[in-house]
């Protein structure tokens, strides 16, 4: 066994229009790895909402599964989420892109309405009764707004965005690239990154940012 | 007009068993722009050698097409590969992957005896022919030696490519991770990334170092 604090990271696919937003989640797990931890890659085994050509923005009549997706990501190192277990990890993060709110929520469609997919509840639900920090970059701290009652969290500054999270019950504030909003009550740390328009090192430097604030946060 | 070195990063997909290596392709534009760089991604427009699920590692019966799946790393600002003019760049990269030796060539099938895409046959000799330097991550430096006689290269310590390299006229040093092979005459960078068993973070390590010996090579 490691003493390495151990990170469950949550995919969503593979590509910002239709799945986890490929650099967001390569540049977490580099966070992870350069700040001392250890990590394993989860996704919901289950279809895509749907596959967008990232070339034109077209939907495609091609039908994805989440997990084998997000397992290009993960280089097929990947569980199914329905075999996460709480107990053994110290934090838990959920990379951005369209995947988040498309294939592990509906909030893309359904807004504040929308519903969780019940395996991701499940390990949202579980790591913070266990009194573990939660992470969430980009549109993802939607998803944890809609399960943790009044988290304090950032999706950067889009006014829509921010409205719908405050209408679920949740606190907005405004951030720019790279700075993390912390709710120390629910312990959760959440960054803007590709909700903004950014470079590539913006986005290493939210990740690394949110994952240091996750590290402090592991008892 | 930007005064940044300009970079060309051609991807070959996205997936490490058919396409482009997802961290080397990522860490490799984070690089770039961490040390000053602009980039823009090139692809070929042209079907996939095949689609492998990454979570079985079994062959699947869907088609894809290089371009259309390189456009996820790339957020889909990315250009097909027969649109590459060497006068607008500075340096050309390209991070490995399966899709290196089975999409940009057919080195995976062929070994020394491997054909080369036309497109990225022209991009690699119209950059040689105007003095500008080359960059190649794991198994991609495969291609840069069928094209270029005598080329010096490291992909890693694996014998059987070692020796296929210098069948095909190269010149193999063996490398760990993070080191960098340099050609001074052909204007070469290379270094094994995932040719070796590595962490993310020598991944990173190897592309910040090739692009940073790349960086040194331009006028």
């Amino acid at each position: 066994m490691s003493n390495k604090p151990a990170f469950a990271v949550v995919l969503s696919g593979c590509g910002v229009y239709d799945g986890a937003e490929i650099h967001e989640a390569v540049l977490t797990l580099l966070a992870i790895d350069r700040l001392g931890g250890s990590y394993a890659c989860f996704a919901p085994d289950a279809p895509q909402h749907h596959v967008i050509n990232h070339l034109t923005g077209q939907e495609s009549p091609e039908k994805r599964n989440i997990l084998t997706e997000s397992a290009r990501i993960a280089r097929g190192k990947i569980e199914p989420l329905s075999a996460f277990d709480a107990a053994q990890f110290d934090a838990l993060v959920f990379p951005g892109g369209f995947g988040a709110a498309k294939n592990l929520c509906s909030f893309a469609f359904d807004g504040p309405d929308c519903k969780v997919d019940p395996d991701v509840e499940k390990a949202v639900i579980s790591m913070h009764a266990a009194g573990k920090p939660i992470g969430a970059l980009c549109i993802a701290p939607a998803l944890i707004v809609r399960l943790l009652k009044g988290a304090l969290v950032t999706i950067g500054n889009d006014p829509g965005t921010a409205q719908a999270i405050e209408k679920m019950g949740g606190t907005h504030q405004v951030r720019t690239h790279g700075e993390v909003v912390v709710d120390h009550a629910l312990k959760l740390a959440t960054s803007p990154c590709y909700m903004l328009d950014a470079t590539i090192g913006q986005i290493a430097q939210g990740a690394e940012n949110t994952i240091k604030t996750l590290m402090g946060m592991i008892r």
